[in-house]
């Protein structure tokens, strides 16, 4: 894991700028490296299940993102990254302020790029991982 | 597939309503059978990704909830459901009005009930397959 | 589902006869329709698990096989299938004397072939559902 | 990671003795510590997929047994273990001479114990990653 030029960090930042759910998440971009990626989001009212905990649906988002980001640092230049498919374990209820989502690339290939994710919650300053993830995405080139 | 108890409906709606993400993303439950459950949402300005798509948690929101809420009516009246963990794969981009996400049973066991899910968007009054999912639900008893 | 025509149907004959570890199982490829392959498999005194059920690794190779040749039916003539991944999820122990697999392809795009396939063991004459699986198959060409 | 008891590395043992697909594999347990198990196999010609490499059948079972019987070292002492579900990313075709598959726990639960495993191939005394799997196991009790 390396740093990553200054033209894929901006790459990476203005997707996901791009991304309305993220904001509606309150997400950043936390840190960009050569295939590896952190997402950040507070836990919001507005965002959660029925036992008052961070829902599965934010906590998906997230690490399918930061995967997926994680992913397109690696691409090449003029590619977008799309989700082909991605499996989520939920290890604990998303109890706290906060959830830090990592994703990394486990095999980067020319068609296929193979990725995971940790989600972990933050309460009281305490992390503990709530979710894992592993998947498949593919870089797609518009025109 | 049959219809459901006055009961069980009621718990279905109750848990549905408590989830504030499910009201963030305008989300409805259309339908709720014995092993068989609908829910539906906007494609909210909201809740896109950066090519003005429906956004991949939100797709994944609404079919997780749906196959959960498809186990829960086939589980003890005390219990509630919790996602142990569910695979999407990404049919075509989520374009249009809206997305309907079906929840069916496929294999309902005392300690594990095996589900999948198919999530369309409706767009010009067409539907098509956007996602389908597949999972593992609990069932869990306060206390 | 419709007819493939013979040069298909014979580059899947092929290719499954080619697989040293389905001669090892005693499969034998049942069907081959457009989208959609049968394979079955004797439950073997050689291929069971820990308490005298088919083992889930044969299960997982009939149901990946038949999901594989399933995708290989409408990709084009010069292609191979390779999985890029599959998820099972297993329904029932797998007690009879026979598994039938049977593999659909759910999503045919140029790069990506979505699939998914159902695993049954036959027992006296019944059938019962053992497995599902739901994954990602890509085409290869040579050269 | 640490030692397990006599006890528990005899209930693996014997565990794994009793599956005949594992013999049938000529595979062999190399290593039971807690929360993580090793088992390889040399790539027979018997196990083969059309183009000569190990098939995915073959590297699947590896590598839910490793991952299987990880959670087995966490689980009461009277439990057996059985796959909910597993999936499976291949990242390379599995060429070479023999498989090492790598089980871990990565959370003990009361009711699910959820795993992730590794497989990669040896070649001329190099190791290389084939496959990568991420499932859920629970605990059977006799009676």
């Amino acid at each position: 894991m390396g740093e990553v030029s200054p033209e894929v960090a901006e790459k990476v930042r203005k997707s996901f700028a791009a991304q309305s759910l993220m904001h509606t998440f309150g997400a950043e971009l936390l840190r960009v490296e050569a295939g590896r990626v952190e997402i950040a989001a507070p836990i919001l009212a507005t965002a959660l299940q029925q036992h008052g905990y961070a829902h599965a649906g934010l906590t998906f988002a997230l690490g399918d993102s930061a995967a997926g980001y994680a992913a397109l640092t690696v691409m090449p230049a003029e590619a977008e990254v799309l989700t082909v498919e991605i499996k989520i374990n939920l290890l604990a209820p998303a109890a706290g302020d906060r959830l830090v989502a990592t994703g990394h690339v486990v095999k980067a290939g020319r068609r296929i790029v193979v990725v995971k994710a940790e989600v972990s919650a933050l309460q009281d300053g305490a992390a503990r991982a709530v979710a894992i993830l592993q998947g498949t995405m593919i870089p797609v080139t518009a025109g």
